[in-house]
């Protein structure tokens, strides 16, 4: 936890405004937020720019999925009080600094990223535009602005922090000591699966909100596909191919072991394991739906006009040295 | 004159911050924004942050070559009463929008543009960074932001334009009609060579700058090369391939039909010839170098944060009706 190179540490990491979260969300990056949160400074970015990236053609939904978000990171304990919470769009010192550090960066850098050929590949050479293309940059922005020297990562991110760095190194090597080097903080996540069995993802259709009701939670984890060779309640399961238990596994783990014996042996019919799970999840859940139930959410443009101040306040001036360092402005 | 879609044509150009401007910029671009200033709308811009996309390693002389590019287009007769005189990196909204309409543009649009690869070529692979490839894109909200319909061009700009109006038509596609499409007022300029026959250029050193006094220019104009096999003065020369000739047919336009007879007779050798021209662009020039003379340089901040603040007034709501037409902020 300790961070070799500064005493402070201060933390950014930020989200594309999809909406409604889910327990994957929760699970994943949004449980480590909130611990990283209490020991350190935090910056929370809604990454409405990002969003454009891939979704420009389809925007309607955006501002509702702003709302949806912040709604939801509240519930699961992030303290807009503690830790600045706020729009990239409402903090215009990233654009010119992304123009500005525009300059520096070759178009090869930006090309070699994995997640430049692979979202190609899935998503059509459409996607390719300027803004899909400088995405990477805009995360070294995004972090530099607010001078963020930590930035919690999955593997798969790992290559834009290695190439934050890199551009880091470059402007301060061309103009100067002036930006901070970030270093990734490697996350194990657990692996979250939706009803379906694949990675839990609202695009999937197989996700559980953090805002779905019991019955909601219940009704979907009923629905759930098991072993397919589990046909009476009796016969033995596998655990190790079953999304239900891989489920237990993220929250129930004091009973997970118990689960995965009785499973094997037939011993537990697959309901009964389900509404465990259910009653499990929803218990766990509970509180992040209390607390989601008892925020206005017309109280979120005045939370996130409070954070864009204050990530402002470190925006503004990193900007002017931005352009002193390079004689513009 | 007369722009069909619209009664009211507002100008917008701008130029890279070079330094002071040499007589092939008066008879070039300059004059010609004298003369639609004098009748249209004008929105002139030192565009500093273009001046990054191939000069970003070395910005020392930034801020002294703003200043005596705007000393010299006061100095031909821009009126800063009139026209809007200011620097691109203080008016932000071009950044947020660049960054806007960046997400719309393929990456492939802007490969394509001819100056991209021409430049590559020229300056090396190492030239091309995410901010040259993305020149065209900030030539077009260099336009758009202030609503400028009309951009005087040379030919060889026109793509850039063609690209711009794509750009526009683009984004009123996707998002509704919001952007003005710009259209290219083409004009001629004559070709002025440089000293050395080149064309003129600060790079080549061939260069005769307005605010050179007259003996400055008279002493480029004698050490200029004329025809080769002119050797003595009774010889017979080739007006056709005599930079000084071509210069004549720039500034001394009533004569050069006698000069150019007078030449090939041999009548005239080229040491008249020259102070012949150095006497006529020296006379051209005096009104140019008495104004400049007569502009405290310490006026300069205060007139672009004048122009700044009328092309923000554009700016700002421009970028405004973006935002809403995407949706977004």
């Amino acid at each position: 936890m300790q961070n070799i190179e500064s005493p402070h540490r201060r933390i950014m990491s930020g989200s594309r405004p999809t909406g409604r979260q889910h327990i994957g969300h929760l699970f994943g990056a949004l449980s480590n937020w909130v611990m990283l949160a209490r020991d350190n400074d935090a910056f929370f970015e809604i990454a409405d720019y990002h969003a454009l990236t891939t979704g420009y053609e389809k925007t309607d939904a955006l501002q509702s999925n702003i709302v949806e978000m912040v709604l939801d990171w509240l519930a699961v304990g992030i303290d807009p009080a503690r830790s600045a919470v706020y729009l990239q769009s409402q903090i215009p010192e990233i654009a010119e600094m992304h123009l500005l550090l525009s300059m520096i960066v070759p178009v090869a850098w930006l090309q070699r990223v994995p997640t430049f050929k692979d979202q190609i590949a899935a998503l059509g050479p459409e996607i390719a535009t300027y803004g899909f293309l400088g995405y990477p940059l805009m995360q070294l922005v995004d972090i530099a602005i607010v001078r963020a020297n930590a930035v919690p990562v999955g593997k798969d991110q790992l290559s834009h922090i290695e190439l934050a760095r890199e551009i880091v190194r470059r402007f301060n090597h061309l103009y100067g000591a002036t930006l901070v080097e970030p270093q990734a903080l490697l996350s194990e996540f657990p692996d979250v699966p939706g009803t379906d069995g694949r990675k839990m993802s609202k695009s999937y259709g197989n996700a559980i909100d953090l805002a779905d009701d019991d019955a909601t939670t219940t009704k979907k984890i009923r629905a759930m596909l098991t072993d397919p060779l589990k046909v009476r309640r009796n016969d033995p399961g596998r655990p190790e191919i079953c999304p239900v238990f891989s489920l237990h596994n993220v929250v129930n783990a004091e009973r997970v072991s118990a689960i995965e014996a009785a499973c094997r042996s037939g011993e537990l019919g697959c309901l009964d394991c389900k509404l465990e799970l259910a009653a499990r999840l929803n218990a766990t859940i509970a509180p992040v739906r209390e607390r989601r139930a008892n925020i206005d959410p017309a109280s979120i443009p005045a939370l996130l006009a409070n954070g864009a101040e204050r990530a402002r306040a470190i925006a503004v001036p990193t900007l002017a040295d931005v352009k002193s360092a390079m004689k513009i402005g």
